[in-house]
């Protein structure tokens, strides 16, 4: 293995052209920041479905970042927003937090076809390389289901026999395999990277940590947690997410995956404790087994990251929690939040006090992050 | 359970337009004729980078088939062929045999972007129901391994976990899950058939039994079989398969799958016992071990079509052979086969004495069975 810095280059990024799909949103315009500070030639393409313009609207206005609103989808935008990238960072996909992913399997099996189109138009367009977005919902759930088990997820426990998380898990799964075929019968560069549970900043709430802060900040009597709280999880911060993901730019190129995710464990009730204490909120907790919960135990190993990119995880939960806090303080408004919380985080699409855009067709499922 | 009977239904399917995929390809060529036979009005649409005019021209010529030369990974014309069809039967992929689907991943995953662009087109199209051409190729690889064992794939045994056939078998999978999710949440009524080992007249090269019959009409000496000959098969006789898939479009709705296949176990070495003899060849075997063999035990079970459809294999292997190796006899040449027999034996779009079209990238990667 090669010592690496675990530290981006600008000496590798510089002028790069670049594409990130889904950069409109939560860990899409991170990234896109992280690579125009590196600077690299950033184009963002995102359908609004779930990202907002706000996330990128300084770096649009600047000039930083060059912004596409088009659907993934569609052949011809697709062809349009490839042309001429060096590396894409595929990140668009039909996703959201448990909520979300359990309840609405046919959208999330629209990736399959939303991935398809985009592979292949890099490759007809030349790409260099494609950066996938994966997931750890790739990892078979029979590991998942004990808790007394310190199980760390090695790159190598993805099968075959599969056994992923649902539709989404399943077209991440073979969202990595299209590629890694792709890059042995046809050449095309490629990196997939299996993210964790990812929170921070721009979140959104269909997922665990903000949902959270939302019932915090709207006082929710009973706090509703989903299953009984004992389910672990290894949330990771998403300026990690984001340094793994350019380091895999850089120095992965076969097709291969790597984990992006600490090895912190934290539970579900752990987190909500933490949460409503920096919210200065003392509730009841209510446990609703009846939603959905996920596995019981998911914690990645971030070995063969650290071995070939020179990567860890840089901010522990207590600290990523109270910078995602502050952030949501200063964003979001209870009164809103109040007005649609159910929607909120089941749904995508959704803003707080806003109406759903509604998700029972094709043509509504969203396509970017 | 109720009763059917097994005999697919001009009552059904008299004035219903229907779109066959595919159509002009081997199975989807039988398919097509059927259903002119009960009355319905037929659509095939076929790129022809496998399926051939020929195989159709009389009932086009006759007017009983409105023909369309299109590629189903362009969305435009996806959209105008599936306009105004009440069942579409979508036969069309990246296909051949064990040459082809074990040599050619890549080529293979491009079905999951071929197989959602149709589903979602015929959902935005108001399409009443999707039969799907799955695969035996579904079924976990693991199940197989074993001579010994005299099992009977029943259609539950396909995971999770999954361990499916390849890419092909992968891809597959997806689409009988995707048609799955978009019965239960957007109402789309769907069938999968899950077709074993199919052969036929109209049939081509990259598939066991009619390599074996090139092989024996070109006199190879000594005569190859990829592996140690031992593997078993259900050969399945295309009109069996063709009366199943037809009455699964009659009678399942819901997204769920039905196998279609025999119970006939034929090794391929007894395969290639029999169509010698037919050939009236008697050459010494070579056993390639290194060439692609498929597992060692594949049988289907065909209870649940006996079940829900009154389906049942009307045609044994030696009677279904004796009818492929007629037609075989009177449509090649053996100075052609001998020209490019390596690359029929593992390409598709290849003609007997013809070059190959090339499958490098997806531009050139055939789209139609």
């Amino acid at each position: 293995m090669s010592i690496r810095s675990g530290i981006p280059t600008s000496a590798f990024w510089a002028g790069r052209p670049v594409v990130v799909t889904g950069g409109a949103s939560f860990i899409g315009s991170h990234l896109a920041d992280a690579l125009v500070a590196l600077g690299a030639r950033v184009t963002v393409v995102d359908n609004l479905s779930s990202g907002l313009l706000e996330n990128i609207a300084d770096q649009v206005a600047s000039g930083a970042i060059t912004f596409h609103e088009a659907d993934l989808r569609d052949a011809a935008a697709t062809e349009r927003v490839l042309a001429g990238a060096d590396t894409v960072f595929h990140l668009a996909a039909a996703h959201g937090g448990r909520g979300y992913v359990d309840l609405h399997q046919a959208a999330c099996a629209e990736n399959l076809y939303l991935d398809g189109l985009v592979f292949r138009t890099a490759l007809k367009s030349g790409v260099r390389k494609v950066v996938y977005a994966s997931s750890g919902c790739i990892y078979p759930l029979h590991l998942q289901g004990d808790l007394s088990v310190d199980l760390l997820l090695t790159e190598d426990l993805a099968g075959p026999p599969y056994d992923a998380d649902g539709m989404y898990g399943h077209a991440k799964l073979m969202g990595e395999l299209t590629l890694r075929a792709m890059h042995q019968e046809y050449g095309l560069k490629a990196a997939s990277c299996r993210y964790f549970t990812v929170y921070g900043p721009r979140g959104i709430e269909n997922h665990a940590v903000i949902a959270m802060m939302a019932r915090a900040l709207i006082r929710q009597n009973p706090f509703e947690i989903w299953g009984d709280g004992t389910q672990v999880r290894n949330w990771t911060y998403v300026d990690d997410i984001v340094s793994g993901t350019i380091l895999a730019g850089e120095h992965i190129d076969d097709g291969s995956a790597v984990n992006l995710g600490t090895t912190e464990r934290i539970t579900v009730l752990e987190a909500a404790h933490m949460i409503c204490e920096m919210a200065g909120y003392q509730p009841e907790f209510a446990f609703r087994t009846d939603m959905p919960t996920g596995p019981v135990n998911r914690i990645a190993s971030f070995e063969r990251a650290a071995d070939i990119l020179g990567w860890q995880p840089g901010t522990l939960f207590a600290e990523g929690v109270r910078k995602t806090f502050d952030w949501y303080l200063a964003h979001r408004d209870p009164a809103l939040l109040a007005q649609n919380l159910d929607q909120l985080l089941t749904e995508r699409g959704v803003t707080p006090g806003g109406a759903s855009t509604g998700d029972i067709a094709p043509d509504t499922v969203p396509a970017a992050v």
